[in-house]
């Protein structure tokens, strides 16, 4: 307690000692080795504005180690976050903000969700990339509205996952040189010594990365975390890793101990700490006056640091009026006016175009109108048709590039989109085959819980892909990714339904997949405005019955839809009413009144759902009374055609179906 | 065509570029830059009897890359294995053994199911890890009968994995030094060069995961390669990376470009390139003489290797009978004999644990009988509960130990658990929190195509973990898991159940995932015998109506069955006849015959299906007349009891809606 510098850390180990306490749950362990770290950081480089945790050009701060959330709770109090004590009370009680781990859009401040271990590392090298475009397109005349740092605090965990290795890769790749990640190296992880299992040299491989990797021996010290901070600021060619040694649960009778990790330390332990560190016993939630006028300035600090931007932006304005407004529309999430207009048209004339060239043509349709619009694939670009045609790379010459190769690094390529999207100012896309958004489910599943506008990308979409294989054909991804509450999953029929798809992902404010095929698909024979308004309500009568009463409806999903149409002409000939629905979306579908739901697929009609893909769920829409053509076994390689055949997937085969639906031979 | 060795290169270049121009699909590149290190291999240093695929003494030879398949199935043919040309020839086309992709227990002679890149990397350390513990367990006698090497040839892709990154850091750490990866250093990746993502390293990264790196600057360069080999043999203290410098596409006009990776070179350039390297160009799929009598010699050298061994393994077993038999016993898949007697029986007075505290009873039982069963965790043993006690640690000083510390790394855990299973002789099991299963689902994926007895052990099932928050509570995980074709997924209700899960998981052949609870939970009020069988079959009968005739059925799973026997207590107190069903498991409850089926849940009768997670799937089996009480958010921190009674899942909640059902106050 000698200095106001060391009383500042002990208010933040202590906050979160006592928040634990409190809830009886949590994680005090990283708080009390890391809080010197997190305070060096906050206090002499961090350029934010707690009154306005929405500046655009505030540095960005994410605690990938998310279990250490009591830790960033208690930074944000101190330095004037919207987060009173009586939060940090309540810490992991229902309705407080204040959860378990950190969550975006939940907690003033906090930058990301983050628990599951990589993805803030991976979230920050968007954010950093992000920075780095907004940076050069808006930012490089003399009005430098977008200049700041990327911080993050990892954790070993983070660095063990794979997520981390392939986002550090790309970040040391692409010389992301405002990226400053610490490192609370303290050897400890939940089941004992990381010398159980984590024995590499990891500043070796961050170096092997392309890094700048420093040491910091001592996590207690101030001023050698302070250097190495600025160093790491000061190496603008390379990210930064400071390894910081550290002491999980320091202080405390279980410091250097695995349930110094994620337990509470109880009364008595947390008696000793504080004896330890010389702070008083019983005072819980305490905060020194003196600190809380040092951390208080921050306040006014970031006030004025935001206003002086604000004057910057208020001049570019005068200067590049259009420039100004275009980065103020998409600050705010918004689409530039008339965008929509250029959603191109597909008539039966263009042919048979697989969705996912349907979908190319759309992106860069709308790409040279939504200028923030941008992304790239996990090295599929090609076969995913992804790449904005005439519009450079982003890379470490060009941060104006909009196009991306992530590399084989699916995983990271949907954190770091998420971290993107997170940032502001931006919609990224990545893309990948439909088989392998199982390796990105962890951060598609977060951009749901954040509510990112994240696009997913997924094309080859079921067996249809054909010779690559039950390796490459997805068989249970789509009732996978429909399962992910909030993450909005479309499978357009055609190249209009893929138009329609693209404009919901642009105006969602969550998370989009777009679910494509490898192979041509015909233009759907429907009036193009029915088509487009139906997609988007997640599905519609792509043809209906004679005298507009079906004796049984075909529903299907993108490929299948053709494959309906053409069963029911089948059926027509043999005198059956049919009708055929195309629904794309389920949770946009069950969006709609249940009058529209129930004017599309009547509950009185026998229902045949037909998809390449797992039956699981579709039993809510066809009902008792109908019946499911899907797959639930995986596929085999062979040509598409053949294998779509061989596994039932035929005109006739939906035609019979439907007829003993309708119990007639 | 100079040499003898250079023949036998071009041969199976030619038999893999016939291949896919047969086929007019696949990937010609990489067999054309390949080759020459996978011949090296082959002839100069593979253990191995074509023909018997299954000995089980033989060298491991994992094509990570699979899209190369073609140049395996070459390798295949020529060294004598039962895959004719005529199998070539039908490359890729339906029914063929010669798939897209590398397919386990369809092609004979492939070790593993290969093609999502960095699977064959990780599944190649578990069969390192397999071989190192079998030799510690039987071999360290004067009778050798586990004592081989695993060799993989792995691609940019795979090392731009994360998961590859996670096996490697983990296979330096247990310094399994009979591990040899070499790699196919192509420079090119789809999207164009790997200069355009990859710049990192690879050596020096490989160095800081503790790696022999050694360098081949020329891949047509076969001493080289041989030299590099024989080194990395005989490093053994460490994993071996060969880094072989090569040319995708080699002496085609496509050559070091991305276009020669994944299509067919077409007729031009495939006589082009025949012409290029001196092949007859009018000769598809044409084999020298002197190259099918000089591979034509494995047959023979294997058979005779597998004899000797077989020599060895017999006077073993006259030495050690009992440990020669359960060797044989492990080899074939088989249990000891007797082991379900040590299953465990849970009574009333047990308590209420966790599904996951029974399973780590289960296991310990279970452990000192079945001695081929071992595990671990992605450092969550102490939660997971899957610590064998009193065994040692499996670590690169100990052998002979069966915990393993997979660390921070659930993707390549499940992954070196297939490879554990696919090795032979050992039942692995892998073990995180259901909501991590995500991370690790790729994987997870590959075990049900392969049919590999992997078990995975999930805990922490759901809402009820309380305030870790949304990031650690499941929501829809059991329904993505579900969707998997061919995995089992069991979530028992209480402890009884628990350990007929165990006992399915061990008698299966293919995958199995325990969903477990991290809260407590009663033993449930049924006769043992019930239980046991019951859950075996997927559901049964746990509390049956008044006179067994019940008004309506609620069906849980898990930790919701015990909700609705509460509930039923207050149903009956309404005068409700009321039956409760647990249902442990769709899969096996829908492999059960219709009768059962029926009587367990009765048409005519109305359901409620309670569980707490996302409802995708339940209406199959509530039907039009039932409900579903699930959960299609995800959840919030708070203590566990206060979620699930928040989002709904109290006694109350169910009776009302089971009163709904029957559309009574």
């Amino acid at each position: 307690m000698e200095t106001l510098d060391e009383r500042c850390v002990n208010t933040l180990r202590f906050l979160a000692v006592d928040q634990v306490e409190a809830a009886r749950s949590g994680h005090p362990g990283l708080p009390l080795g890391a809080a010197p770290m997190a305070y060096v950081l906050w206090d002499r480089f961090l350029k934010h504005n707690p009154g306005n945790p929405a500046w655009f050009d505030r540095d960005r701060f994410v605690l990938s180690a998310g279990h250490g959330s009591a830790l960033l709770y208690a930074l944000l109090h101190l330095y004037g976050y919207d987060l009173p004590l009586d939060e940090l009370r309540r810490f992991r009680q229902w309705g407080s903000k204040t959860p378990g781990h950190p969550e975006f859009g939940h907690v003033p401040g906090v930058e990301a969700t983050t628990g599951p271990l990589g993805q803030g590392f991976a979230m920050g090298v968007g954010m950093a990339i992000a920075e780095a475009h907004l940076a050069a397109v808006h930012g490089r005349t003399r009005f430098n509205v977008v200049d700041h740092f990327t911080y993050a605090l990892v954790s070993d965990g983070d660095l063990m996952e794979g997520i981390s290795s392939e986002a550090a890769s790309l970040a040391g790749h692409l010389r992301l040189g405002k990226l400053v990640y610490l490192y609370d190296d303290n050897h400890i992880s939940i089941e004992g010594s990381t010398s159980l299992a984590f024995t590499e040299d990891v500043g070796r491989r961050f170096e092997a990365y392309r890094w700048h990797v420093q040491r910091v021996e001592d996590g207690n010290d101030l001023k050698a975390i302070e250097a190495a901070i600025r160093n790491a600021r000061a190496e603008t060619d390379r990210p930064s890793l400071v390894m910081v040694r550290t002491h999980i649960g320091f202080g405390s009778p279980k410091q250097d101990t695995a349930s110094a990790h994620g337990e509470p330390l109880g009364p008595d332990a947390t008696r000793a700490t504080k004896e330890a560190l010389g702070w008083p016993l019983d005072r819980p939630f305490f905060v020194p006056d003196d600190v809380a006028a040092h951390t208080g300035l921050a306040l006014e600090k970031g006030r004025k640091l935001e206003a002086d931007w604000q004057e910057v932006v208020r001049a570019w304005g005068q200067a590049s009026p259009e420039a100004a407004a275009a980065f103020d529309r998409a600050d705010h999430g918004e689409l530039p006016e008339g965008w929509d207009q250029h959603l191109p048209a597909f008539r039966k004339e263009d042919g048979s175009p697989a969705t996912r060239v349907a979908s190319s043509k759309v992106l860069n349709a709308l790409a040279p109108v939504i200028t923030n619009l941008l992304g790239g694939s996990a090295d599929l670009a090609p076969s995913n048709g992804t790449a904005l045609k005439g519009i450079p790379d982003f890379s470490a010459e060009d941060r104006g590039g909009r196009n991306f190769h992530f590399g084989v690094r699916e995983h990271a390529m949907a954190a770091i989109t998420n971290g993107m999207s997170l940032h502001g100012g931006l919609i990224p896309y990545a893309a990948t085959f439909l088989v392998f958004s199982d390796y990105a489910r962890p951060a598609i599943r977060l951009s749901a819980i954040m509510g990112t506008r994240s696009v997913f990308v997924f094309t080859h979409d079921s067996i249809g892909v054909g010779e690559d294989g039950p390796t490459h054909q997805p068989v249970s991804q789509l009732a996978s990714l429909r399962a992910i509450p909030g993450l909005t999953v479309i499978r357009p029929a055609d190249a209009n339904e893929t138009a329609s798809a693209w404009a919901v992902a642009l105006r969602r404010k969550g998370p989009t997949a777009l679910v494509l095929t490898r192979q041509g698909l015909p233009i759907l024979d429907a009036p193009l405005q029915a088509v487009r308004e139906g997609a988007t309500r997640g599905a519609y009568i792509v043809e209906e019955a004679e005298g507009g009463l079906p004796e049984v409806v075909l529903v299907g999903t993108g490929s299948e839809v053709s494959l309906c149409t053409a069963a029911a002409e089948l059926l027509k000939k043999g005198g059956v009413r049919c009708r055929v629905v195309s629904m794309p979306s389920w949770d946009l579908f069950d969006s709609q009144p249940t009058s529209y739901r129930n004017l599309v697929l009547p509950p009185a009609v026998p229902k045949l759902a037909v998809e390449a893909g797992a039956t699981q769920g579709w039993r809510e829409y066809v009902r008792d009374s109908g019946d499911v053509m899907g797959l639930d076994r995986f596929g085999a390689s062979a040509p598409g055609p053949e294998v779509m055949a061989r596994l039932g997937f035929t005109a006739e085969n939906v035609a019979a179906r439907a007829m003993a639906l309708l119990k007639r031979p």
